[in-house]
């Protein structure tokens, strides 16, 4: 795959995640030129600026001119960009950064250039949004989740794969159904469950300086995600509806439990809860222990 | 206040908070030696391999030797500890370390010796606990949180606001009351988020190969604190049980609007949802941003 070091990548979306991409693929030497689209003006002369992209080009010019095309917008544009791009394709590779799938999945399906589209997500992030907020050096040891690969062709498949592991990622391969439920759980319902929190702090506690003086490091954590923006938010809740309004729910009854050992003094129950919640721990740690090792250990193609 | 160099300090709980507050005053030079107490073997003799103290007492015989005793075990045992340790006071300063203070004041509301108690917490910890927890140089600018201070007798007072400034914390003050308020927002309910997301996920993800997979640092941050031990919080969550429940509801009845949004595909109300969350965003970078200013900027005795 050594004619591949002259890719010439196409980036939709120059924010957090297109940018941190960017960087990476360019840092490795995995492409030689960048060409970004982005119809918020600010980002495309900022992406310029930092020197993520090469070059701005409107969509259709860029694709035409890309070997490599990365989706890197808000999930519900994405599927709409996803099938005017397929429309473009000759060889081009088209892959996404998507907390979601099955809704891109489906804006492909029966599409005659389906197969040169590989759905990807890379499980890195932060609260932070927009080409300033991109980084570099930070993929390495971080799962990229491909989804379907059956229907991806084959040397589509391959480049990516080839793409993702020199940049030190992990690929686990899950089908779109399934990774849309799972993301629900391990991503999705941390995200409302701190946006909730800070809204129970913003009404309750209205002198900003109270909340200012005492959140502690431990408050500052768990309401972290609560920066995030709902330009990425609301699509990846929209399209992923029915899953977290489950997950939703068993959250509010696991919360309801609590409240129920609160209200009946039953702190034996409390105990249980929170002795219960502990066995978090064991993954996290685990998670911890296994970022210390060589990329791939759980590569299963 | 320069005989207080000599300082013989009592740390009454060798854990988390014990035994950073330990490391503090002996890095600083506050106090000249360290007896530590604590029912737990394992920890006594750990704190006393590690360094953290000088030498294990029984309670009577540790408080009688001390000019200084710091309660850092679960509120509720200080509770019961606190007009023990009153009895047999004489000229002691006791402070404490809780994370509630009414329960510890009304303990020790009436008592004779009631003067020579000043209720304190340092708005620090981790999601980690006993001796080994411990840690060095991270006291530097946190909030401590000065309760009921008209209460205390003027010379204990004044050791404690001389000992805390000198760790470099910044001392707010606040009754007892308001402060168990206050506490439930920015940092119980927290808990109970995080506690409640871990039951959440390991109730549904069955595979622990898959929450590990995919937990993203996300994920991990928001549910951090549920690697918090229950000795420390059931006894936190009984003290502060209606403040808690208050903001318990508070924070079911904002998860039912994420909800009711879902449900509806009212995708405006969603998004109004999140933005109004954003503005954590504002308190929480001004915090980060007051970290780097010389500590004491909010002090206000």
């Amino acid at each position: 795959m050594e004619q591949k070091q002259h890719l010439t990548t196409t980036i939709i979306g120059l924010g957090l995640i297109g940018g941190t991409m960017a960087w990476a693929l360019r840092d490795q030497g995995l492409t030689s030129y960048i060409i970004g689209v982005d119809n918020n003006e600010a980002h495309s002369k900022r992406a310029l600026e930092l020197g993520i992209i090469d070059e701005l080009l409107p969509l259709d010019r860029a694709v035409k001119a890309a070997d490599l095309v990365i989706l890197a917008v808000p999930v519900t544009t994405a599927a709409t960009l996803l099938p005017q791009i397929l429309d473009m394709t000759d060889r081009q590779v088209i892959t996404d950064v998507g907390s979601t799938k099955r809704g891109l999945v489906l804006a492909a399906a029966g599409h005659p250039k389906r197969g040169r589209y590989v759905p990807a997500h890379p499980m890195w992030g932060t609260e932070f949004s927009g080409p300033e907020a991109a980084r570099r050096n930070v993929l390495e040891g971080v799962v990229n989740i491909i989804c379907d690969q059956k229907d991806s062709d084959k040397d589509a498949l391959a480049l990516i794969e080839h793409l993702l592991r020199s940049l030190g990622m992990r690929l686990v391969y899950m089908d779109s159904l399934s990774h849309d439920t799972h993301l629900a759980y391990v991503s999705h319902i941390a995200h409302i469950s701190s946006f909730a929190l800070a809204n129970t702090v913003l009404e309750k506690e209205k002198e900003e300086e109270t909340i200012f003086n005492l959140a502690s490091s431990g408050f500052e954590s768990t309401v972290r995600l609560a920066k995030s923006n709902s330009e990425t938010w609301v699509p990846v809740f929209k399209q992923n509806k029915e899953n977290v309004l489950d997950v939703l729910n068993e959250y509010i009854s696991q919360l309801r439990k609590f409240k129920s050992s609160l209200e009946k003094e039953n702190w034996t129950y409390l105990n249980e809860l929170i002795e219960s919640s502990n066995k978090i721990k064991k993954v996290l740690d685990k998670k911890q222990q296994d970022k210390n090792q060589p990329a791939g250990l759980i590569n299963k193609a």
